[in-house]
């Protein structure tokens, strides 16, 4: 796995309330759906969604948890390969697998795990994003 | 407010066993004392530190809260004005001012916000971590 962070996510209750809080801190978002607001950060993508739809992404919405999702951090992996060799890298470390890797319904492929305090990380790649040579994610113009 | 997100701290049980989770996944951790674990993320530093004290820095470690916290994001200002100025945008913009800004034991000047959904920011003035021309962080060599 290389040292880098692609995406932060955070979970809101509301993604327009959310993304118009950001606006007025001067962020700018990108062209994104509305159930999801991308922004651009350095190297790194910030993002917003709904809390329990990343919880259900994350593998995590189970029948006893709380079914929602603070937040979630992305390492995006420069192909499939990559994806499911992490994701066999971070059991072996001792992750808890939340989400066994799987073609994803935005093109991509993704799977998840907690760490051992909890928190999720979703190892993706996704064909949408460009990824350069220096490990910076990009959104597309 | 500048559009980037210098630090990724997440709030953890133990130091120690959160750090040897991600050496395990191949991550090299910069020179850090034993109470906190930073590693450079590409452009952003990726940090471990207790979920106490991270309550205790954040602001949000009161008689009725929990006393820990998850996750902070980071912002790092090129001056302690910029912090000033970046809290006073936040809280117009609606978010509850946690920790107002002030000097900190380390050497630097921060303040801490939560955005409408409770997330919460660190805006910081550390003098001892760079901030390239490109909103970049660079750990000390």
């Amino acid at each position: 796995m290389e040292q880098r962070i692609s995406l932060i996510t955070l979970g809101v209750a509301d993604v327009a309330r959310a993304t118009a809080f950001y606006k007025r801190m001067g962020w700018k978002p990108a062209e994104s759906p509305p159930e999801i607001t991308f922004f651009q950060a350095g190297g790194s993508i910030f993002s917003l969604y709904g809390r329990e739809a990343l919880a259900v992404d994350a593998g995590v919405a189970t029948e006893t948890s709380d079914k929602s999702a603070s937040v979630v951090l992305a390492f995006n992996a420069r192909s499939k390969e990559e994806v499911d060799a992490v994701l066999a890298e971070a059991r072996d470390a001792g992750a808890e697998i939340t989400k066994p890797a799987e073609d994803t319904f935005w093109g991509g492929y993704s799977g998840c795990f907690a760490d051992p305090d909890g928190h999720l990380w979703e190892i993706a790649w996704n064909p949408h994003f460009a990824i350069l040579e220096n490990g910076s994610i990009r959104l597309p113009e």
